[in-house]
């Protein structure tokens, strides 16, 4: 079928572009010029009935993700559709079925059919989980068996996939040749380096990455390019097998914008402070300015528990230098499957580090939110703050626990409220000029 | 008395610098010179028995503070003495008592007695305090109750006090022609304003510096220059009164350092990210390499109830450019007074931010912390990891829920564990070259 970018090349428009650019403010012919440039892309399976497009890269806003899906442990589908109204409710702009336990096609139509934004899916997790519930090992899987489940999902309407074409053998070599303190982190990543090393083949996601773009051209599905050797410790990051996959990832990106396919680069992972901008700065100079999609950055080790906060604060860094795209890391990062309450959490801090850094970037009218919630707060309009405030239901219930109710004073200053002394001192300066 | 500035200048050391230069692994010289220029400072009055000293500056560990104190409407000692137990346990450097409510004499020799920690206050809350009791005016605060308050504070042990010395009428011009959404959002800075305006004389913190400086150099109390003007709203941030009352205080810094005293200059507040660097280095360049102490900042302003998040993205830029001491920011930030649990939530996200800086810095053995438990994480050693873990009571109660106890595997991802299957990975490989 024609894709986003045919269209694009050719000088057209399409009604996606359209509702884009709308939603955006930006003319329909900056976004054309994006998409043919592969510096924007728009996940919209046209299989996906209902959905907003979803378009992340430069120039735009930038975009939150939220994953959920079932596991083994906890095969409650209703729980994870509880966690998918929540992430959207909280303003997720796009969400990643990564259920390994259950039905998994079951569960995935009904995210196909109940979520208004677009979704994305990690094709390997069904074939790794039918492997392992027909008692089979990994290192069995047959790419045929790979390649017809990018198939099947492409055609049910899934809006991006993660395939992790940059786990290559000279990805390997380079771990190999420098070890880290935590190899892999990524599961699809460490599922390919399993069966690259068992079977003494390269990953068929790049050998065959021919066949992948015949798919993905298929059904307008966004390849997400993964980083398996993303780094899972500080130590880690930035070191030759991530940047060796990076590379690879560059040179599969042009491939694919050859043939019509859009293309986002996935992004770490734990990194130092002082390495995101840099990190980001590769990721657009080595992949011909495709949009980057983090997870995280987390910018230290030692805080489980908080890691939606290691993970926010990572995030507006790598947006406000240039990432266009954050995954969600809820407080339960590292300890177990985030609840409903975690996925509530993970998406407003991830929203928080997207906006300071659309306000960082200078995405118009991104500044005026904050400007207006402002001068609500100048006026003690405690309703009209706390429906401008980014999770309103939460800022209520803390304001809801306050001792007195005096609306004309700062809550937590009440006598010695800062704005009334200032309006007290203006009255005192009328007077003396009165 | 002899201040640390007068012994540094003398080329001595004294007990202090010995114990933060063996606290901080640095040489007793680095840090003597650092104290002598100023680019130091040692919080310890000598008549706080029992506190660690406070050192906070250059080439030094980023430092947190946490704020409490009893209010008119909550003036319960106990519950905000719980707060300083939490806010220490949680690792807090410094905790500043801001009581505004009740008998703050008694509260303040409690923290002072109890507090391991540095101690800092707010005098001119004292002062306010007792003419509001009074059923007075804050215009009708005489100057000299201001300075018996704060000789009194001296002389009680008080290590650091916060006064607005900057909050000028040169300041107060620059607002009044320069319009913000939030004219004063500090307190102290509201009551100076207030006061300047209705008696038409300049702030006696200014007019009577050295007088300030006399009552500081007798018990080698820490001047920390308040930011009256610090932008409550983004909108208003880096404008005319803040800077031109940065200016000032960096003149105040000079002569207090000849006076042989230690100050430390406090910053904003709200701020863009785009523009925390820049205020960062400007306070280095106008306050002559000062110690800077800043509140956040917070990166947006559309986010109560996630306030302790924007002030952990803006503290871990700013830190990282050079800020030296974060005060923490709660959940309950702009919605009412903090409970416990948000004091422990607050001190844990500055600490966060204040360490991912440190390695951003690279301050010696940061970054090793994070390289120990990612090693634990790598042996599935959930003991060790929890007990590195930044709050490893949070993340041990999180880590608890976990619906099955598999101990080999990373909790997230069940039987997909990335660890594992590398693991499976190299036994392969060593399967194929035996």
């Amino acid at each position: 079928m024609k894709t986003q970018i045919d269209h694009a090349r050719e000088g057209g428009t399409t009604p996606e572009m359209e509702a884009v650019a709308a939603d955006e403010n930006i003319g329909t012919e900056q976004l054309r010029r994006g998409v043919e440039s592969g510096c924007v892309v728009i996940c919209r399976n046209p299989g996906h009935e209902g959905a907003k497009p979803l378009a992340v890269g430069s120039g735009l806003r930038v975009k939150v993700n939220a994953n959920f899906g079932t596991s083994q442990d906890s095969p409650d589908e209703d729980l994870e559709m509880r966690k998918l109204e929540v992430a959207v409710a909280m303003g997720a702009d796009a969400v990643m079925d990564l259920s390994t336990g259950g039905d998994l096609r079951r569960m995935r139509h009904k995210v196909l059919r109940h979520s208004p934004v677009a979704v994305g899916t990690v094709p390997i997790y069904q074939t790794a989980t039918e492997l392992v519930q027909a008692g089979k090992s990994i290192t069995e899987m047959d790419p045929d068996q790979l390649f017809d489940t990018i198939e099947e999902q492409g055609e049910e309407g899934v809006d991006f996939i993660t395939v992790h074409c940059g786990v290559t053998r000279k990805a390997i070599d380079a771990l190999e040749r420098h070890p880290r303190i935590l190899d892999v982190v990524s599961r699809g990543g460490a599922f390919l380096v399993e069966w690259i090393m068992a079977n003494e083949r390269d990953n068929p996601l790049y050998d065959q990455f021919d066949r992948l773009l015949e798919i993905a051209k298929r059904y307008d599905m966004v390849l997400s390019l993964g980083d398996g050797f993303r780094p899972g410790a500080l130590a880690d990051a930035s070191d030759r097998s991530q940047i060796q996959e990076l590379i690879t990832l560059g040179e599969l990106q042009a491939e694919a914008l050859k043939a019509g396919v859009q293309v986002i680069i996935e992004g770490p992972g734990h990194v130092p402070m002082h390495q995101i901008e840099a990190n980001v700065r590769m990721e657009k100079d080595l992949c011909n300015g495709a949009p980057f999609y983090v997870l995280g950055p987390l910018v230290t080790d030692v805080a489980p528990g908080y890691d939606h906060i290691t993970s926010a604060i990572g995030g507006a860094i790598a947006a406000s230098a240039g990432a266009d795209f954050l995954c969600y890391v809820t407080p339960a990062e590292h300890l177990r499957l985030p609840d409903v309450e975690d996925v509530r959490t993970g998406v407003v801090a991830a929203r928080i580090a997207a906006h300071a850094a659309d306000i960082a970037r200078g995405y118009p009218g991104a500044a005026e939110w904050d400007a207006e919630i402002s001068r609500r707060r100048k006026e003690f309009d405690w309703k009209g703050m706390l429906e401008l405030a980014i999770d309103s239901e939460k800022a209520g219930a803390i304001r809801e626990q306050l001792l007195s109710h005096q609306d004309d004073v700062c809550s937590m200053c009440g006598e010695f409220c800062s704005i009334r002394h200032m309006k007290a001192a203006r009255e005192h300066k009328k007077e003396v000029k009165g």
